[in-house]
């Protein structure tokens, strides 16, 4: 099968839109036909070469949605015309991880997906005869990609997928990590670092979960009207204070917060978040994604009088299981998802979009294959 | 009142014994006569001199036992004979802390107790005229103290003092560690790192609440007999292994422990103790207190996939709520103490028993004042 693709052939260079192969999903696989996608920050991430996974060439690509056009043998749980999301954390139901009941970290296709390859260890990408890489087992910026079976959520047929393909990353990563990792409860105080699309998702969940007090930092302060329009209460750009923003966050809040969000991937902001947590309760969840070889540092008395440091990896959603329901809240109004869509491009401006995300224009751009 | 005291004059030099002068306590204040008192290796890192809050000259010691000579105004929960446990963590039961239910870091006396004084500011020891410090609260090494009365567990009087003054430390930070802050469940395979007293407590709370598997890791191994003792299943000795021993762990683990407990105060082990948790839902607890100045480090994916990190002080334990109940435990012999007392001696030995500790020789030595 012929499919348009925008390929990263290269590290640090833009992706080319070319005609690649796509073979038919083996056993337990399933070829998508990808409707829309968006671009997030963990794309462009990989693309940079800063990311110690990253192979080329590759097809990226992980928010995304489509209809199920062919499965391979033995999938029973999709069948072709059904919607779907790709999922880069799987969900298999039946490994170590799905049935501890603690984490959404599925371990069934973890080991092969690191590598770009399908559970054979195989690509079912080419160019040129060539082999292409997958990505994060989802590799959405392809016409047509071929996912597992455990890595597909199936979704309302009747919701629009140019608006729930958000729902393949950075909103359930903000909205479940506010709800699964960090449990927030009614009358929290929180500090949400970062308003991108995770930060601007965490202020969605916070006001979810009833917060009564929800404070977002960031250098950018054009980010602050829309976290305004989403509930958040309060504003503090970094830059125009001579102190660390963990002791202004701490005095602002009489000793500090109860739960705060890290949505950027660096780690000096990691610690400010751990920092400006409420001694004897206070939790830090980093969502961020650091560079290669980055750590995180604290005095260990930031732990031992009470505060918790933790992190979240796709907001410990299990996909299949809560993104049909996720979607359904969108569909009641529950979830605000229209907010996040600053911009429109057809599939072949995708280098366009990145150039939106770096200069942070963009929350996110949808864009659409077309026919 | 004239009291026999050791007094640690200067950093780095052996204490003193010698008669100083306390004085009667003040409005909500309460003077004990101090029994038993045991030294930790809390009492020996601010000796050294490396405690950058130690204040000299100081009565040091906080794990002790004694009864109540006489009350200031306005004390209503002890009386004059009563049994009690001195706490270095108070319980108001009215700040913003203990109210919160979710911390036993009370904030009553806290600030005055970091700078070695009463809450009015001054100090009730003397010597020569000259005043004598505070230390954490409790000053076990004189034979007359002067504590708050929310630093006080009234105890049974039938109990026996010389063994559950062990309560005010050491074994109540290991037991609550797994009980308040772990909350570790039936079944869970466990890390301890260092078993003297603390670690030691952790193993006997780890065995009751029915952990399969309590792995201890020490470099001496003297001390694996007497935690095997205990419960202990699993002994590492990490010189025998030529690679980072959360390696060694996890492989033995089948991929790393429900639950790892940090009981020395060194930030490599602390590190070693996170690492060694299992992906998806492995907690890491601090206990051990480390060097002015000593920070923790990670690479934040270990958090995000999963792992907590966490810091425990006096094991999450409200000492005038919940230590009354542990002495009742272990009169019915649900909590061993016996087994951490391996020397007695004489008051006027205090030195003797630091020596003991800095040379690894005793778990704890219990030192009586006598007539």
């Amino acid at each position: 099968m012929k499919s348009r693709a925008a390929v990263a052939f290269k590290a640090g260079e833009p992706l080319q839109i070319v005609e690649i192969d796509v073979e038919e999903p083996k056993a337990k696989e399933v070829m998508v036909k990808i409707l829309y996608t968006s671009v997030c920050h963990t794309d462009a991430f990989t693309l940079s070469g800063n990311d110690p996974e990253g192979v080329f060439p590759a097809v990226l690509g992980h928010e995304g949605g489509g209809v199920v056009v062919s499965v391979g043998e033995g999938v029973t749980s999709v069948k072709p015309g059904d919607h779907v999301i790709p999922l880069y954390t799987a969900e298999c139901g039946e490994c170590k991880f799905c049935l501890s009941g603690k984490t959404n970290l599925c371990s069934a296709v973890r080991e092969t997906q690191g590598k770009g390859l399908m559970t054979d260890g195989t690509t079912r990408f080419s160019y040129n005869g060539e082999p292409v890489y997958h990505y994060m087992g989802t590799s959405t910026f392809s016409e047509y990609t071929v996912v597992n079976e455990v890595s597909l959520a199936k979704v309302d047929e009747d919701a629009p997928l140019d608006k729930v393909c958000l729902l393949g990353c950075g909103v359930t990563t903000g909205m479940g990590a506010v709800k699964n990792t960090a449990k927030v409860e009614e009358g929290a105080v929180a500090a949400v670092f970062g308003v991108g699309a995770i930060g601007l998702a965490v202020v969605q969940g916070l006001v979810k979960a009833n917060a009564s007090r929800i404070i977002v930092i960031d250098l950018n302060e054009d980010k602050f009207e829309l976290a305004k329009k989403m509930g958040a209460t309060d504003f503090i750009n970094p830059s125009k204070f001579d102190k660390p923003i963990q002791e202004v966050i701490v005095e602002m809040t009489d000793g500090g917060v109860d739960y705060s969000f890290e949505c950027i991937g660096n780690v000096e902001v990691m610690r400010s978040a751990l920092e400006c947590c409420h001694k004897g309760w206070g939790e830090s969840i980093i969502l961020g994604v650091a560079g290669a070889g980055k750590e995180i540092s604290t005095r260990p008395f930031q732990l031992v009088t009470g505060r918790v440091w933790r992190g979240s990896a796709f907001g410990g959603v299990k996909g299949r299981t809560e993104l049909p329901g996720m979607v359904k809240d969108f569909m009641n109004g529950d979830i605000d998802l229209e907010s996040f869509i600053t911009h429109h491009l057809a599939f072949q401006e995708i280098n366009e979009a990145f150039e939106l995300l770096h200069k942070g224009e963009s929350i996110r751009t949808i864009l659409t294959y077309g026919e």
